[in-house]
């Protein structure tokens, strides 16, 4: 099956919850190894501000997300607040690196607690709860994620991302090429086919470009 | 045809110039009333980075546009320098709006001249040329764009912009309602056909949600 797909995300965000919901397609192709990031923790490191924090953009993002979801005929509703600290979430799926099966069914339950219509995972008791009705030890994975090692390992996760040339999520990561945002799904399958149009020799073009001008 | 499709744009963006070679499919349901901004200045406003200032998503960027220009059978070349100061060619559409013929055939020479393989727009001698060369009187315009009332005209332009929603470029005001982005054209066409999927009733629960928590 080839190399894994990466598939970079924080549940924060409304566009990696739908690029999740899309992708047992790609999953298909190749195996998806999960990465959780703190999106904040990305912005931060280069300085910039998210989609909530623009407030035109914040309200647009969530019209996109509501068109994008209807026509990919994939369930959206508000949570019940956003943004939230979904650390504690992150920082369970960063520990479940060695049960893949855990990992993806709890991946599901946060996603879906938060976008699709559940009680959200602002606060541990919610995360707790999301994964009790998906049959997980919720308490024991709420207790995991307040360990040190644990939350080291989210911390090193995003860094690595960041290495990895992410700037955003959800982000895939296909033999080392980057693909950024819900709508690059379907340039990831152009690229599995072998159909990517980008081809080394003309990026470097681009790459080589010089500025004529900087933002004052 | 009902009101006017505003198409907001900057010659900057790869993402604009797709946009605009994709439009005419719009053109044929509404007029299409042209509304040059310096995007620019509308980061400056929100104090927000722009995709060429962040090093791993400027060469992103350029690889996304490379295969949506692929995808829809669009030249798509890189002109000489990237960023640019696209000032002089951005107020001459905004001087020209009493005569559409004109902004319509200047806006693609610029547009076609930037990102088609052309030699640039980065300098005052290369608008003329751009301009000469589609047959329109380039000396002229580069002479109204340093008049006082249409470097006004572009500043009005872009903050009626931000006033109107606007915060990036491409965007499309239809009937009040912005969409952003080039990906955004196909949520134009469905909002045209009445099938947007956003209804307000739904918006208002997105709009009114909480904030749990802020970054730091």
């Amino acid at each position: 099956m080839g190399t894994p797909i990466t598939f970079v995300f924080d549940f924060i965000s409304p566009f990696a919850y739908l690029a999740w919901k899309q992708a047992p397609a790609l999953a298909k192709r190749r195996r998806l190894e999960l990465h959780p990031v703190l999106f904040a923790g990305m912005l931060n490191h280069f300085g910039h501000l998210g989609p909530a924090e623009i407030p035109p953009k914040r309200i647009y993002i969530f019209k996109q997300c509501i068109r994008l979801a209807a026509s990919a005929g994939v369930p959206l509703e508000p949570p019940p607040a956003h943004p939230f600290n979904p650390l504690t979430a992150l920082r369970i799926i960063a520990a479940l690196d060695d049960d893949y099966d855990t990992q993806l069914a709890a991946t599901n339950a946060l996603f879906d607690t938060t976008w699709a219509g559940g009680a959200g995972i602002a606060t541990d008791e919610d995360v707790v709860r999301a994964l009790q009705q998906r049959g997980l030890n919720g308490e024991n994975l709420v207790e995991r994620s307040r360990e040190p090692q644990n939350k080291e390992r989210l911390k090193r996760l995003t860094a690595q991302a960041i290495e990895r040339g992410a700037f955003g999520v959800p982000s895939f990561i296909v033999d080392g090429e980057l693909f950024w945002g819900h709508d690059s799904m379907e340039h990831i399958d152009a690229y599995l086919r072998g159909e990517d149009p980008v081809q080394a020799a003309d990026l470097k073009r681009w790459r080589d470009l010089p500025a004529a001008a900087h933002r004052r």
